[in-house]
């Protein structure tokens, strides 16, 4: 414990992966200075890796990548340029992969014993595993927004979990909604949750609440897509814009070949789902949940290009769907996309559910949870908001950042 | 920062005030002992303390008060019993009030510089305010669920939370429901918070819903605290319970003299306002905060009895509710009693909410809070769920206790 007239808190920072959500927490972390200086804590970036480059200051010990640089991180990820655009001006050792991976390990090894590091992990690579788990080995903190390592075999899981408080991860599930953080106080204060029941699909979210409006399914998955429902930021706009937003998603579709079977398999809610449920200590893996894919397997991407999937496939859906909601509409029920993780069952697929509940009346692409627990018997403890969006998902990783560096002195 | 192969962290803990949240407390420590020592975590109860008596071990640095003698305190306070009545063992050193207050502040600083300790307050009384003001200038950690310290001057607030990492105080707003940890979250990430609106008394929000649906006011009043609803465990009750609980119920409210103005007042709510509206960094105190008082007040508890209140008072109340609920009726909306906190006001009262907004569905004696900020700016990030009961309350309290461990070694 530190003495009362408390000294500035310097804590080494590493970044692996600085696209959307990366490069957004650079912006916070600037933009916080001020904030965390209040707390006595100045955050030191002395590393920034992409899938192809790690920039590190000519001296981890005594050097910082300073704001200036940083935000210049942030121009050039913006324009989707790689960090190797930045690495010749002297100022940085540049190391390339794979080599930069063993040496994220060297700079953990060098900072641990001294000053502590926290190594975040922004990327959507099932890489980092390796890499993350050395580092908590070496009395560091990790902290993700990356589900792919939390996700894999329970070997992995366990040994990155082998110090729990050394690991947050609150953005892999909801973003920043504070879901993660919330259960982790429950099971500290020995709750017991014998119920979770969860949308956390943005996507999924808005087309089973426009689909209960009687729209057809293949008209709303393409709404979904091109207006962005990932990504809230776009609902801001004004409609000129959103039309024109819409017409370059439209575009992108096209191009870039966005493939909504990415949201519709429904595997993106089961590792979110699996997060949950080894947080609530089941020794599962992803392969031991129960998931229903929107679309059937001849329509998958190994079968059915996209152009192909959203002309002829998809309209082949709506029938069903149709059915399924008039069938629960008949029930006074409606359908939801959602996580359900019991004392039975870890599934994640449409559910039937009262309209009269919190995930009965979601509308849009908020996320909703339900925890019942012994606490939370009579009515669930309801968490809802956006699950979405850079800024939201950088906010709960610096949050993490900031909760961890109490282990620090 | 530990080694890899982490050792039991002994954490001291000295309870202040053992009635129905400490009570419970107590006994959420011993059940989750497991649980802990999983996480290398062991919670040493080194002192506990009602109004009338400090018990401490023989010697708080070797030894603690074992788990058959808090249950044992678990038991007499229980029935209502003072400390006093379990220190004639002889295996404990008794301090008596006054004297108790100084020792508890010459143990915190006997164990902070070696051990560290948190010292828990779940009174309900704004004498403890100085002596957890000077616990925190020895270095140690103070988790609370008594609000009075933390609603009384900004001097004795600006004190408090000189280190705030060392303070926590979930339990003090919503009970154990993650509102103050996700709001520091919120700040700590530098999310900007707007607008805070939240119905934040289980007796108030039932009151306001029953009213909705046409019941006189004095008919709600009365069943609300007939029913015991600041208590939710005893919904789940069978109905001969219920019954006989509520027969109970009422003959407490004649013979204790439980009065339904504590509630009414609003008084209580406005405490959770003031410690939301600090915690977002404004300087403010009780008075600044503009509360609306349920009754007038020449019904007031200086000029008229409970009795009088509830046969005489109330009554007179029940037209003017009732035009208010009608005219808000007509413009589609509900009225709610809540606390809102924007850049402009801090007020506690009855607002006229839209029906189709979670707080304005809101039934029965949950808790919901509506926080609005940069990343929750088309939606507000809701948090809703049961916000009283001594379970709930201690396990909020515990959760707490289990953060600030990360701040010892």
């Amino acid at each position: 414990m530190t003495s009362r007239e408390q000294t500035m808190k310097n804590i080494p920072l590493l970044l692996i992966g600085c696209g959307g959500v990366g490069r957004q927490l650079l912006q916070h972390i600037v933009s916080c200075r001020s904030i965390h200086a209040k707390q006595k804590l100045h955050l030191r970036v002395v590393g920034i890796c992409d899938s192809k480059t790690l920039l590190v200051p000519l001296d981890v010990f005594t050097v910082e990548l300073d704001d200036a640089f940083l935000l210049e991180v942030c121009q050039a990820k913006l324009k989707g340029s790689s960090l190797l655009t930045l690495s010749n001006s002297g100022q940085h050792k540049v190391f390339l992969n794979p080599e930069s991976m063993g040496k994220i390990i060297d700079i953990a090894a060098l900072l641990a014993r001294s000053t502590g590091l926290t190594v975040i992990d922004c990327s959507a690579s099932s890489d980092t595993t390796g890499v993350l788990t050395r580092v908590v080995e070496l009395d560091c903190c990790v902290v993700m927004a990356n589900k792919k390592p939390l996700s894999s075999s329970m070997e992995d899981y366990e040994k990155l979990l082998a110090c729990p408080r050394r690991i947050r991860h609150e953005s892999t599930v909801g973003a920043g909604l504070p879901v993660i953080a919330s259960l982790n106080r429950m099971l500290s204060s020995g709750d017991l949750v014998h119920r979770i029941v969860g949308s956390l699909s943005g996507t999924l979210g808005f087309v089973m609440s426009e689909v209960e409006d009687g729209k057809p399914f293949s008209q709303v998955v393409r709404s979904a897509k091109n207006l962005g429902y990932t990504e809230p930021g776009l609902v801001n706009c004004s409609p000129a814009a959103v039309y024109l937003i819409n017409r370059f998603l439209v575009f992108l579709v096209e191009q870039v070949q966005l493939d909504p079977r990415d949201d519709l398999s429904g595997m993106d809610v089961a590792r979110k789902a699996l997060i949950l449920a080894r947080l609530l200590g089941r020794r599962i893996v992803l392969n031991n949940i129960k998931v229903e894919s929107l679309y059937p397997e001849e329509m998958g991407p190994s079968t059915m290009s996209i152009a192909s999937f959203l002309e002829n496939g998809l309209p082949l859906l709506d029938k069903g769907i149709q059915e399924r909601v008039e069938k629960a509409s008949s029930n006074g029920n409606v359908l939801r996309y959602v996580c359900l993780i019991d004392d039975l069952r870890c599934e994640v697929g449409i559910q039937e559910l009262p309209k009269n509940t919190p995930l009965g009346r979601l509308r849009g692409s908020d996320n909703v949870l339900e925890i019942s627990s012994r606490c939370y018997n009579q009515q669930p403890l309801v968490i809802q908001g956006a699950g979405a969006g850079n800024d939201t998902t950088a906010a709960g990783v610096l949050a993490d950042v900031f909760d961890v560096q109490d282990l620090f002195h």
